[in-house]
């Protein structure tokens, strides 16, 4: 049983809401059983290198070749370049296959997930990598808990649900690589901002409100979870 | 008059749908009048520096003091990494706030915009910097056409609209930094896939339809968008 944990959050980890509460699920699952395995990937401090031409001439042979599976990549590089970048992405996206709880610390920049996240799902969202050779994906049984956190409020009646570019799209992304929707956990601290902006002062009940229910829901989760036995 | 011209799509210029859209606006639009001013940024060549904890130390202070405007922002920072990122930043924002037009080349990655240009809204959209000292947005007049490329189809009737966190998302984010609503222009090109992928064939003509609709679209906006008399 292996937990891979990422964070996102371009905040130092005592100033970052979401970075506390994936860190809480982390400590939380990890006490449950000292035999699992555990992995943390700080996407900020060790941001993912961005792809280019020899990432996407890569993709774009494998594409060509109808993404047989298993693809066998090493026979389709053709340059240096090319085995340089498959070798960074095979490492991010083994660490992904290796896994059964991927735990995601994603808070919401600009309505979406912040470019250090998207660098990493653009990186390993390479074709073929998590299609097995039966052609089911090497992530159907993957469990998936995301931690999001948001200056304001985008859940249902807020108003602004239609500016929420990050949950609905971390579960679109995820389900199409083949994760299990009802594998896919995303938990919400809303109205951050309350803390800080002058104005904004009584929104703080709501977002203790809201960052309490994120703490119950985490400790749920975290023993609810499957562990080894 | 100002092109600023950017692109984000990871492929070398002659494998990019979206880059070469971008260059035929650019080109058409420049050919109009030959004293007109253009800057061409590439968010893959050169990248955006990510943002990190400096950046957010200096952005939370400015919203602890309410943003006033216009953000006094020298007088907010505290450290040589805060000077630094504020310095990156600016010049990026200046760049905008500089500009009439704004051409982005923002091809779909994964269902939205690709990380290199996710790096770039992270940084510019940092608080106060489009606000002018009566509260306007100075970006109310700015013009925006997005050159957006996608492998699949995600328009009206494709049943994938759902998946589309691309276009929405930009109209909202820049929507939402005053740009005005009527001044964003989306020219989508369809189906990219359909020459590279086996068994994708029979799109063939709609991908081609698509792309010279998208032809069409540009050289209308560029001979229709002001240029200098």
């Amino acid at each position: 049983m292996r937990l891979l944990h990422l964070d996102s959050s371009a905040h130092r980890a005592a100033e970052s809401v979401s970075r506390r509460l994936t860190d809480l699920f982390a400590r939380t699952w990890r006490a449950g059983n000292d035999r699992a395995e555990y992995h943390h990937r700080d996407l900020v401090a060790d941001p993912v290198p961005p792809i280019g031409p020899a990432y996407c001439a890569l993709g774009r042979r494998v594409e060509q070749h109808g993404v047989p599976a298993p693809v066998r990549y090493d026979e389709l590089i053709e340059t240096e370049d090319e085995r340089r970048e498959w070798d960074l992405t095979r490492a991010l996206v083994d660490e992904v296959r290796g896994s059964d709880v991927l735990l995601l610390g994603a808070p919401m920049y600009n309505f979406a997930v912040p470019a250090a996240l998207k660098a990493w799902i653009d990186r390993i969202t390479f074709p073929g990598v998590f299609t097995g050779a039966d052609g089911s994906s090497s992530l159907a049984d993957l469990r998936v808990v995301v931690v999001t956190s948001r200056g304001g409020a985008y859940g249902p009646g807020s108003g602004a649900e239609d500016l929420d570019f990050l949950a609905p799209y971390l579960r679109s992304w995820l389900t199409k690589q083949g994760v299990a929707a009802r594998n896919i956990e995303i938990v919400v601290a809303d109205r951050t901002l309350a803390e800080i902006v002058p104005g904004y002062e009584q929104a703080r009940p709501a977002a203790a409100r809201s960052l309490a229910a994120a703490h119950e829901r985490l400790g749920v989760l975290a023993g609810a979870l499957p562990v080894p036995t």
